[in-house]
């Protein structure tokens, strides 16, 4: 650990939250964030090349993983882990022991507030998953939790305690998350609009959940959290947190958790090569049109009172409905098993109710 | 009509666009609103004691209606508009000829945008009506038709066209719109979060419309916004304008049309007593407990393909699922009832499908 500067960033949550960080290069970018990120842990998974060396500025306290290191932890069930794919995050989260998650890219760079100050989007994060959501009923002052807001006149009293947090989904100043067919439409488009705002997304409506900017409660929802088989050998690349995202949505209603959108907002500094992303998404574009109608009639059995026992039932609705469209469904839906079979072999403690909230060792296995 | 000022507001929709405002006082905060509404028609509803002379400021166009008028024009049927209520306020929605109605409070003011510009309500409100809103999926950038924003990745193609918007749903500055109860706990909260965005509030999801700052389209939706039996000789108040967005929202659902909250935003100038408000509310914060569920539960038959034909059968329901709390319910479903003979008799080309986007002639009755 490098000296820590006098004047320090308060670090809630430090000892029980991981950074998790997919690369295929040097992470100079964590320069920006280090005020921000210095005191937590990283979870650097390295995608491509395992023989390349990522460099990863003093100071920083992380552990990295490489393909070689997925294979030999996972043995057969790496199988279920992208490769050349961002999707290769999941990984992290899936070898984290801390409570809390937060995923950012390394092209997303400290954004800075209406008032010119830097955001420390990590802190937002750790405030959304620490305070209530509202799925159950839409508050017109956005969030009723923060200071200077409340529950509108006509919310029902009962419903003011809000359910547990699961997911924060951060936002992006600068160059939004569009597909390739708008990137193509609007190259010069940025995104300059600070909307001072979270909100929870309400119960039975899905969102596109974008992994750039993500922080999530790993003991409440982390099993859900897989990126799906994305890029080298797959026939789609750029849908794996739409994946994920859907997933997490229909059973964080089923079991009554909530999903927060709005701040933080980093700043996301390159545009992807939408040609490039074009060649990823095309089949995605064509197969969400039968996948969003499947996500929104799921219905999960009242017997599925846990993550893992959501996401089992889920692949094999994805099997039945979904392996029609493409033999790559049924792929899918063998991968969404072997990623709970990995995830509950690797997190012993996991297949606890979701409700219970005691907090594990926050002492990380170093490998 | 007064003289124009040599530099104008454009005014969008003059002529096919009522403002409608229920008050018991001198509407002197019309002064403030001059550059917006001057060029549009004002149907203003005066409740309480028709005796009384309420000053309008020179220069605007008007018709007012008093008690008396309700009860001549009505008839028998005037049972069904409140009375020492705001709640009045619907009769002026009954009796436009327009396509469009925004209704505002006597005690809203213009406010200011961030840059310390005056903000044009009403334009903002036509602007979020004249474009499609987005109620299938959610979109992270919020409103995808405002300059600078579009549709995130992962949002489906088909989804793209949305939805036409049936309201707009504004906000307020200063003082939020709280219940007593929130009222009496935090009477110097103010809202001072200018929140620049526009959203639209998800199919399947309730949320409670206040009647401060609403615009909404008359053709598609104006049979459905009923305030409700609240005030003199019944046992409610304050929950008017919340019974309107509770029926409202079901069946723009039902019908595939759009809801939309958040910009434009009014100055509320002054809150209201909360311990008077208290005594309107109290029953209302207990009945909505079962309120809130029942309107979760509606399903309304494929047959009622207009919104006159939601609303007769959504008054079956409230008599039947409703009335067993309090005979109260039983009352306002008959008025349900009475509500849509009224609008029938008074709007014969109402009867039309929705999607009839034939424009009314816009010349409006005077009295």
């Amino acid at each position: 650990m490098s000296s820590k500067p006098a004047s320090k960033v308060v670090a809630p949550l430090k000892d029980e939250l991981d950074i998790v960080i997919p690369t295929i290069r040097n992470l100079d970018f964590l320069e920006m964030w280090r005020p921000f990120f210095e005191q937590y842990h990283l979870i650097i998974v390295q995608d491509g090349d395992p023989s390349k060396t990522i460099r990863v500025p003093e100071g920083f306290d992380y552990e990295l993983y490489n393909r070689n290191d997925i294979n030999r932890i996972l043995g057969p069930k790496a199988s279920c882990i992208s490769f050349k794919d961002s999707a290769c995050r999941c990984f992290g989260f899936l070898v984290s022991k801390k409570k809390y998650i937060f995923t950012i890219d390394d092209d997303c760079f400290v954004a800075k507030d209406p008032s010119g100050q830097d955001i420390n989007a990590l802190a937002q994060h750790i405030h959304n998953l620490l305070t209530p959501a509202t799925p159950f009923f839409f508050n017109t002052l956005y969030d009723p939790y923060r200071e200077g807001a409340d529950f509108v006149r006509g919310y029902p009293f009962s419903m003011r305690g809000g359910a547990p947090t699961a997911v924060s989904h951060g936002l992006w100043l600068n160059i939004p998350d569009y597909d390739a067919p708008t990137q193509l439409v609007k190259p010069r488009e940025r995104n300059t609009r600070y909307v001072d705002a979270v909100l929870t997304i309400p119960k039975g409506t899905l969102f596109p959940m974008c992994g750039m900017n993500l922080a999530f409660d790993r003991e409440l929802i982390g099993a859900a959290m897989y990126f799906g088989l994305m890029g080298d050998g797959q026939p789609i690349g750029r849908y794996d947190d739409m994946w994920a995202g859907w997933c997490t949505k229909v059973i964080t209603d089923h079991l009554g958790l909530g999903v927060k959108t709005g701040l933080p907002y980093i700043w996301h500094s390159k545009a992807s090569n939408p040609f490039v992303n074009l060649k990823k998404e095309y089949k995605g574009i064509y197969w969400q049109e039968d996948i969003i109608p499947f996500f929104q009639s799921v219905v999960l059995p009242k017997e599925s009172t846990t993550v893992q026992k959501c996401y089992i039932e889920l692949s094999k609705m994805v099997k039945e409905k979904l392996g029609p469209i493409d033999p790559y469904f049924q792929k899918l839906a063998d991968a969404m098993v072997t990623w709970i079979e990995a995830w509950d072999e690797l997190n012993s403690a996991a297949v606890a109710p979701v409700a219970d909230a005691a907090k594990k060792d926050a002492s990380s296995s170093s490998k």
